[in-house]
């Protein structure tokens, strides 16, 4: 039993995907949220900048007494998890090996597409990890940079989202891929998009509940959850925190308040 | 006379669009550009942020013995310039100023367009300016948050730039704009499609021309021209060089070479 808090971090609001399944599964659990909204997006720069983003924050989270913490943004989860473990004591989830579980469990044919960042799929972490599950699966996958702006600007349904993933996902859908891993806690937001292009037999996988999931066994496997509720989120940021509670609104799926400003740097 | 560097800096390679300018404009000068591009963008970040990063890439600069800056950035100069006039000894010239005057210039009808990132319209600086400059002119501004990742997509002409293009800039036309500002580094090479949509009837000004003029008569009253060529440029960036190199490219027209990578926080 711990009643200390579990820090969870991404660069802005797309890790609040993770979040809100995180607090539906674990609801009794005191929440540290940060987004690091003054260096965001972490998805086109090099792994070692993520990776020092990534220890500057599990750093904060760290000081604010996180018993564990979930990396809950792909392009983080894709490079700096070794990183962090080394560095800090408690257990550390990212998003990619939930995500390559759920994409093996559903997959049958083991053509499996993975869309993502440039470095998430640059870095080759979901292909890995769904080969250490499954040796034969073919992995297909497609960078596909427009998509968290255009889910930040809310057009998640807009023909020009449409124009835009079939673009993207043509090379995929040619491949057969009957499982579709989205590799960037922006891209559930496109879900009716997507699904409206890959239509109903290509299953899409958020890596956002497996995480929750994942989270859960780890907290009750090393005796680290909380004795009882309620629990309760604290949201952190880097910059101030208007943008964030405006779009990150439309992430959580709820009002977000009492969102604070913090220095890493 | 003086033979120290011009620093000039942007959040990442929009600037390099200005770059180009000076280059052609005062071709013996020796140049030290700065993309902040482990930080990039600065168009979605708050007043603040942007005004600590510029006064630390202004401190880069200054530290390898700059005689002036140059804010390459829209955002930046929409919103740094005081603060860097207060830190720095030497003349600061941002972007906004030359943008607004050359707009005013080639204006007749008074009713001028401005694009731009969220952070500079949210500003009001074009909007300032333009009004210090023709009290009566009607300005009508457009965030375009779309026209960055477009841009460095490299999409420059393709359909789904005219789609956006054409849904940002309708309320503008119908104001019957026969100027319009574009407001960021990175949309100049966008004027394909804007071009398409906007007709031959609008003027498209893009600042880099006109602050390459400023600086050039800048440094001529102040009697900081260097007295001989040739000069050169030297390339910075905070995160590592690769993408800098590959986007860059396209925006200089040229190739990246000997990219150094440095920190400013």
């Amino acid at each position: 039993m711990s009643h200390r808090a579990i820090g969870i971090f991404d660069s802005g609001v797309g890790g609040l995907t993770v979040l809100q399944e995180v607090l539906q599964t674990l609801p009794d659990e005191e929440l540290n949220y940060l987004g690091d909204t003054a260096r965001v997006p972490y998805g086109t720069k090099s792994p070692s900048t993520v990776i020092r983003y990534s220890l500057e924050a599990a750093e904060f989270l760290c000081r604010h007494g996180a018993k564990a913490l979930v990396v809950a943004c792909n392009t983080a989860s894709s490079v700096a998890v070794p990183a962090l473990e080394d560095r800090f004591q408690v257990p550390v989830i990212g998003v990619i090996e939930p995500g390559a579980l759920r994409a093996v469990t559903l997959s049958r044919s083991g053509r499996i597409g993975v869309i993502g960042t440039e470095a998430t799929v640059t870095s080759g972490a979901y292909t890995q990890a769904i080969h250490r599950l499954r040796p034969d699966a073919r992995v297909f996958s497609a960078i596909c940079p427009l998509f968290v702006p255009l889910a930040e600007e809310g057009w998640v349904n807009h023909p020009v989202t449409r124009m835009v993933a079939e673009e993207y996902l043509a090379p995929l859908l040619e491949q057969k891929i009957d499982t579709l891993v989205l590799g960037c806690t922006h891209y559930p937001l496109l879900k009716p998009a997507l699904r409206a292009l890959v239509g109903e037999e290509v299953c899409l996988v958020d890596s956002a509940e497996e995480t929750a999931r994942a989270l859960a066994g780890m907290l009750q496997n090393q005796e680290l959850q909380r004795a009882e509720g309620p629990g309760g989120v604290q949201f952190f940021v880097t910059d101030v925190p208007d943008r964030f509670e405006r779009v990150g609104g439309g992430f959580l799926g709820s009002a977000l308040t009492q969102v604070q400003r913090v220095r890493l740097d």
